[in-house]
């Protein structure tokens, strides 16, 4: 069978923060422009829009966004669809997009993503981000996101030696990394000190292991590879991409020191690009707690189960290091606003692989990954994107 | 652009009504097993999995819904999309089965919609249901559902002269089929005296006018064509599609006496299948509303602008007329579990061109037709449905 290769022409991406100052609809908008530009599409041009976002219902009383959005960027008519996959809406969203185009029925789509997770409570916002879990048997029984991730960690620390030191470092890094991405969250520098002596949230994570509540978007424009180059001298290939499921409850996993949908979705995506882990240049991956990004260097084959808290100790995933992860700061320090985190890994990695990244620019970056979670594992979306 | 045949090759679905003893994911497991069965694959064949629903994280405090409904089904790892378009959910996730199939992604791939509505109080669900409509501008103000409804009824009436009468016909048909089938919510026939000596909701528009709350689900198997008769001697071909927005708002439209987003999805599918409205046996349409489905036959093509109400009073969208709509008894009579509706269409159209409807059956009919809106008009989906 035959199938359309996609190139990514474009992408935007809004400040990531505490954004009381814009609403639901002004984020996207603003990432979506933004990503138009890039492009240098007209706006008319775009035939089609997938817009991920986790809970716009519940964060921001409006459900039915796709149209509310193609409005508003004055493109009312075209066929407009939200995905939601937790965390990973926005990697939802932009699969659908390459999907779409893939097919042949559209040739210039715009794919993104949006959170607004400020204007409720810290209480609502755990609550909220517990739906993604198995409601009726962990967030009922008060099992919170944090919860799970701390049992996983407990676990990995048990079985394979990992350290709370080693957890605080992925923080350390990413931290550092957020300083020079001038649309992160958090832009400072935080030490080993620092993490290691914060609240304890959800023993053994601590307050730094964690990611942050955040506002923001993040958008794309894709279309067929033999068009890309008319708009762009610099087009991205979608080289290739996997996507999976994990059984919804942690409960009703045999190992929970590694999430099985992080394996099968990137083991899809190496094969479809043709590639190997160790072929990678850099990667943004789903470090929604440090254990995760540990986890997760291990099950998308960057190292051996079990030594990603060495790969972390050693600096290999350092900008300079064997395989740099998370150069923009990650979820723990560019932000987290959750259904816009997949389609803004994809825009880092753009920015890398064009050599547009300034000051956190990693040399000679050719192939980069993406790495997108929701909940606990149950939705995994990777991403193998290339220069060409 | 090489682009797969797409047919359908089984659908289930539950029966709708208050059903109090069954869960979210109950609902949805049923009506996937009886489309598994129906269209004689193996649940191992399973790819990949569409799953619509409006708001489950509103209604059943569960988002993240695709990946719970894969494991609950036996097919944790493979790739769960939810999609949602309010109460065009359905027929979203529908077409991004159909384009994943076309890509040439996965070849066998379950779609479905389920929603579980009647947990919450009337007062809560008229508050989510207006989660679709453009909150901050609509919603906030207390504009309701049944409210925008009936403001474009009314404009319908002053403009075209359409009568309470008319509109209390389209209950009154739907109602009459809904008694042939089995899984409808209500399965009693009604009186035009009944109709309109019931009480007022939002003036014009009463009791008699407006759709069901109810639970459900419904599901559908899809394969390329080429495959299709590996699995059923009647396959039903997916001969043309079209999905567009309108104005999220009704305020920022020119003409409420029309919907947009039907007559420019419509067109499109219309143009795939390439056949055109008088060319269609048979339609479900979305009758959120009795002045809904009277728009959705002018929109649709079935006659011309503000003859809607004349063709239903002269009996042509009976079975039996010219046009025979909602022979499931529509929104109105089989139910509204607003995330099934869209699939649910789909599967009484495959019932109708296999011959297998029953009592309700369309003689003869070859080509039918389903029309999805989501909220007030702001998505529509429209499918084209051929038997071969």
């Amino acid at each position: 069978m035959y199938m359309r290769k996609v190139a990514i022409i474009g992408a935007g991406i809004t400040k990531f923060g505490e954004l009381w100052d814009k609403s639901l609809r002004e984020l996207f908008v603003e990432a979506a422009l933004k990503a138009v530009d890039d492009a240098n599409v007209d706006l008319k041009e775009i035939q089609a829009l997938y817009v991920g976002s986790m809970s716009p219902g519940l964060f921001a009383q409006q459900e039915h966004i796709a149209p509310l959005m193609a409005d508003y960027l004055g493109l009312t008519g075209i066929p407009a669809t939200r995905t939601e996959g937790a965390c990973a809406s926005g990697g939802l969203a932009f699969l659908r997009g390459v999907m779409d185009v893939m097919s042949g029925l559209h040739d210039i789509v715009l794919v993104g993503g949006v959170e607004k997770m400020t204007d409720v409570t810290t209480e609502r916002c755990t609550y909220i981000l517990a739906t993604a879990s198995d409601q009726e048997y962990e967030a009922f029984h008060g099992l919170t996101f944090v919860g799970e991730y701390a049992l996983m960690a407990r676990r990995h620390m048990y079985q394979y030696g990992t350290t709370k030191e080693q957890m605080a470092m992925v923080a350390v890094k990413n931290h550092r990394n957020a300083v020079k991405n001038p649309h992160a969250h958090l832009r400072r520098e935080v030490t080993l000190e620092t993490c290691l002596a914060s609240p304890m949230i959800a023993e053994p994570l601590q307050l730094f292991d964690c990611s942050l509540v955040s506002d923001g978007a993040a958008a794309a424009i894709i279309c067929p590879l033999e068009i890309a180059k008319k708009f762009t001298d610099t087009p991205i290939l979608v080289a290739g991409f996997g996507q999976a499921t994990e059984s919804m409850a942690t409960h009703d996993r045999e190992d929970i020191t590694k999430l099985r949908s992080t394996i099968w979705a990137s083991q899809k995506a190496y094969k479809m690009a043709g590639v190997e882990p160790k072929d990678i240049d850099l990667a943004e991956v789903h470090d929604c707690f440090t254990i995760a990004e540990i986890m997760a260097y291990e099950d998308l084959g960057f190292c051996k189960k079990g030594e990603g808290g060495k790969l972390v100790e050693e600096g290999e995933t350092e900008i300079g290091g064997k395989i740099p992860v998370n150069t923009s700061g990650g979820l723990k320090a560019k932000g987290h606003p959750v259904g816009a985190t997949g389609v803004a890994q994809i825009h880092e990695i753009v920015l890398q692989l064009r050599g547009e990244a300034g000051e956190r620019q990693v040399e000679g970056a050719e192939l980069g990954l993406t790495h997108n979670i929701g909940g606990s594992g149950g939705t995994c979306v990777v991403t193998i994107l290339k220069r060409l």
